[in-house]
């Protein structure tokens, strides 16, 4: 499940276009640090890994776009970027290696030091595959064959380099010749359930169906799930855990219920400075993610659009990663 | 709140197209029984308790369309009528009342008999008005000033006669001078929420802003709501309640949380022939409600639509009628 989410080519980063799936496999194209920042915000480009992979790779063009001065605008550029998206943690953890990377060539100029921001955005890359395919099979214990699994939002080869986290499971599984099947939330209001989620499975040969994300614990009371698996944006020391909008909800359901909620993510995604989920900052996106779909008039005059939600350590079954799993 | 939901002239029922709403304001026209059975089944009138109403009205039209067999005719209207949605209660509560009232007349002859019909359905829809009032008044303990509620699909005016069922207990709340806010979960896949209660709301200048159904938990748990208020589509006779698919994660939030979760319906919702929740039929509606959304291509392959699930009594604070306050 190598979908090309990223790629890069001398100073020109492109990316799959994810505002327009499934109904057009569009790219953009990105050729300065701001490029790099408005697809990040418009969510051109989501998912906690692939972020922080779009983002080191970002953080490289600042060092094309001016010859003076490039030592404050490489720093610049990383503060924008920074502020691109406020939840997910891997983007800074991508950015401080892509800083670290910097300051260790910027002695040998400009060009090695952007050198070396590539070569370090490259192997956050190679790593990202590598251990996605690594929490796919760390999953296995919680996947059985003719097990029918339920998944929120997007956690899969679109939000990575390849693979996936939470979804990397089910590739994995199918391998391993489990059959499975899923229930995927649409997830709303941005709906990468119905779009991404829906259309990386139908390639990736999983049965599937999507579901209103409320009809989720009603599927649950009625024994049609045998676990739930989600991805994560950011971990707190204590295992609280930041995920997309509606994932609190649906471990609220398998605790009444008794089955495994499980989160997987790169062990990148904990962030130890961070103690508990109250401190995690819950980006705020605009009402009319919620009020206007799919560009009909305006359906109502206010919303509330929190982008993300905290599940408290209690109600996680596992935190799956590629180093192994850790019950919190 | 009288948004003329449903009138009756002589043999043609008119009704506000809920479909269109909020962008138009445009009516269907209802001449015949399979006009109602239409207007019910595709939604363009919905809300249980408005249901029952329109269902009543409709069959009356059986006893136009013919003179011959117009006995006949009148039960296959009903049982038509009776199919054209499963779940709620209030449908077959309110053929029930028409048929006695035929039972009655019909002695008299067709003309009789079609006035018997007519009369029972306005005596209906006058009782659900003075009943709305009632169950608005009723939900007051459970109000305060300056509260913060949520509400979940819309159990407002336009699912009734007038006043609503939950949105009863806002609107005199309002009248009372109780400054509150609501928060509005959109309701996918139709939106009821998002199209139908914030324009309620909004005429009846009660400050309110749409979320999407899945923040709710977080808001929740954040302390944020003080009480959640539904309507009920059926109500068995331990108290287990159908209701608008969602309802039965708000309640798992709100017990979670120690927050009043509060139902909100005519008596008439009561099905005491119904032991249990497990016995309510819940209807399963197309998918593309689901993977189609306002227009646009279709999104995903399969979705799976429940439209109503069950939420056990256990979960409900009290469920409030016209004749006071229960705690099943």
């Amino acid at each position: 499940m190598d979908l090309k989410t990223v790629t890069f080519e001398e100073g020109v980063i492109s990316v799959l276009d994810q505002r327009k799936l499934p109904l057009e496999e569009k790219r953009v194209i990105i050729r300065s640090v701001r490029d790099a920042y408005d697809a990040i915000a418009s969510m051109a480009v989501r998912g906690a890994p692939l972020i922080g992979i779009v983002a080191a790779f970002g953080a490289s063009l600042s060092l094309c776009e001016t010859r003076e001065e490039w030592e404050n605008a490489f720093y610049e550029g990383t503060r924008l970027l920074a502020r691109s998206r406020p939840t997910a943690i891997n983007l800074h953890w991508a950015l401080k290696r892509a800083e670290k990377a910097f300051e260790k060539a910027r002695s040998s100029g400009r060009e090695a030091a952007y050198r070396a921001v590539i070569e370090e955005a490259e192997a956050i890359r190679r790593e990202d595959a590598l251990l996605c395919r690594k929490i796919g099979e760390n999953l296995q214990p919680f996947i059985r064959d003719g097990g029918r699994y339920l998944t929120h939002c997007n956690a899969g080869a679109l939000a990575t380099a390849a693979y996936g986290t939470a979804l990397a499971g089910f590739y994995v599984a199918r391998e391993e010749n489990k059959k499975i099947f899923v229930w995927v939330d649409e997830t709303r209001p941005w709906l990468q359930g119905l779009r991404l989620t829906a259309w990386e499975l139908t390639r990736g040969m999983i049965p599937h169906k999507v579901i209103a994300d409320s009809a989720a614990a009603f599927l649950i009371s009625r024994g049609e799930v045998d676990a739930v698996f989600t991805g994560a944006d950011r971990i707190a020391a204590n295992g609280d855990t930041a995920n997309k909008i509606g994932t609190y909800a649906l471990s609220l359901a398998c605790r009444a219920h008794g089955i495994p909620f499980i989160v997987a993510a790169p062990r990148s995604t904990l962030d130890p400075s961070c103690p508990g989920g109250e401190e995690i900052p819950i980006e705020e996106r605009g009402g009319e993610e919620i009020t206007r779909i799919a560009g009909m008039g305006e359906m109502a005059e206010e919303a509330y659009n929190p982008a993300f939600d905290v599940t408290p350590y209690a109600n996680i079954t596992a935190i799956v990663t590629e180093e192994g799993v850790w019950r919190p």
